[in-house]
């Protein structure tokens, strides 16, 4: 990749992403957020921007943009950003972890973001702006869908399919050819067996604690 | 790997095999399936052989067979397979894939297939047909037996036993010196910390589904 | 790493490091174990030490130590064996599997032991004679206590803190930005979603076992 990028954020999941991009090589030309990134020794070599605004002074042709908004249930942030800076004109990096395993069957769109010791395998497909993190497992000829996360330690079997903005939560298991529809929120630790159908949310049974004697 | 194999079956564990294959540079001498495989790309470039009797023709003293069955639960065709072909005489791969980690103190028998990400640790060993699945993980000092799926995800902790048959479902997790004995099913998800007899299925608690507001 | 190095313990946990010292070109000058190492072929070629009196022969200059005591809950030889070498002055090797993902951006003390697979994020910190066990997962930003052990096949995502002498159970998962008390057992196949006070234990709810019919 030859392109000059633009980083969206400065939290965890940014920080995560900017490693990356230093690992490519690629070339950073700042990144944006509304307030400079203090906890991240990382970012301190980098300019900052504070409002997404200043993104419209890159040209759309030179530059790309790296979305390093996180993303957690219920919140739009992410896909929102991705929607308005596509209509503007922008496009967005795919970027690959060089410690993930990606089949070199698998497809993913633009703007997914593959994290460190992540798995896609033979046939799968991701859609845009989605992410796979660390150490997920997408199985064979799975069908993600897009602004999907599939939150680390995640395993989804074969022909799995995903539609829109689904969440798969930390730890959580899909068992092979399930469907899950857009929406859908599948708690941390569930293990889903069944079609999900769009806008429910899935919790595991409930843990117990006690004080140790 | 210098032998030319045959790959049996055309579904998503043998396209996921296939992969492994080319990335051995395995010289391929076709696939073996009732249908051809409509939906793999990958597939198309290799000669398809529609019945098990089409094997015959081939020498077992130059090839050798890789078992692309999928194994699931209940479903013995796989283990069919390879008995019936051992019988005639017949050799299988093992496979490792480059993305796997597999321990030089680790045990394989023949035909053992470990896929992308999988972790096979020091010590332990995995008996004939069975699959280490994707980014499961089988720890130090474990035995597992023959015919058995290791589903992806899976964890098996130190010095794990099993039996024949034994099915570790999507995610599921056993801790350390657990004995499975032969034809037990450990559902997706579920957390094994009791010995479990032979003949058993183990299921997790259900998890919950409701609409989100 | 040019120093040479004395590993503690014999057992499972012990030939996992073992074949990591062999991996890294480490000088081991023995074993120290009230018993030899029966089981494992990969201890023959190498001096056995019976008692930990003859650590002291070493030179705590030229020799690091090694900690191969494995960590079960509620079992305080692992901590207590390195609080004792170290008032004596000895040091603790922190070892890294060529096959685990650190960031470079991570941090760990003396002592901590990172096994195959396991994946540690962007600005995640580790506390000294911790274990980061096969193929677990430690977010960005996390901050793992001392002498916690990570089970094989944990997920913690990003932004958890843990204090001293935390326990993750196998499989276990923990959401973002969870904080978890010292002397916490977090149970095999645990979900946690709430932070933990100090001396509990966590459960899952419990799994079904049936006859196959």
């Amino acid at each position: 990749m030859s392109d000059s990028v633009l980083l969206i954020g400065s939290g965890g999941h940014a920080s995560v992403l900017l490693e990356m991009l230093i690992e490519h090589k690629i070339n950073i030309m700042g990144y944006v957020s509304p307030s400079p990134a203090s906890n991240h020794m990382l970012f301190s070599q980098y300019r900052w921007y504070q409002n997404d605004e200043d993104i419209l002074q890159f040209d759309k042709a030179t530059i790309k943009l790296v979305n390093g908004i996180g993303s957690l249930p219920g919140n739009t942030l992410r896909a929102d950003f991705y929607t308005n800076y596509k209509i503007l004109g922008y496009s967005f990096v795919t970027l690959v972890s060089k410690d993930a395993g990606v089949s070199r069957y698998a497809t993913l769109d633009e703007g997914v973001q593959v994290m460190r010791g992540a798995i896609i395998q033979t046939g799968a497909s991701v859609g845009y702006n989605s992410i796979v993190n660390t150490g997920s497992i997408v199985e064979h000829d799975c069908s993600i869908g897009s602004n999907n996360h599939i939150a680390p330690g995640v395993t989804i079997s074969g022909q799995v399919t995903s539609q829109k903005n689904v969440h798969f939560g930390t730890g959580s298991s899909v068992i092979q050819s399930i469907n899950i529809n857009e929406n859908v929120i599948v708690g941390a630790g569930s293990t889903i067996t069944k079609d999900v159908e769009e806008n429910c949310i899935c919790f595991p049974a409930r843990i117990t604690i006690k004080v140790r004697k």
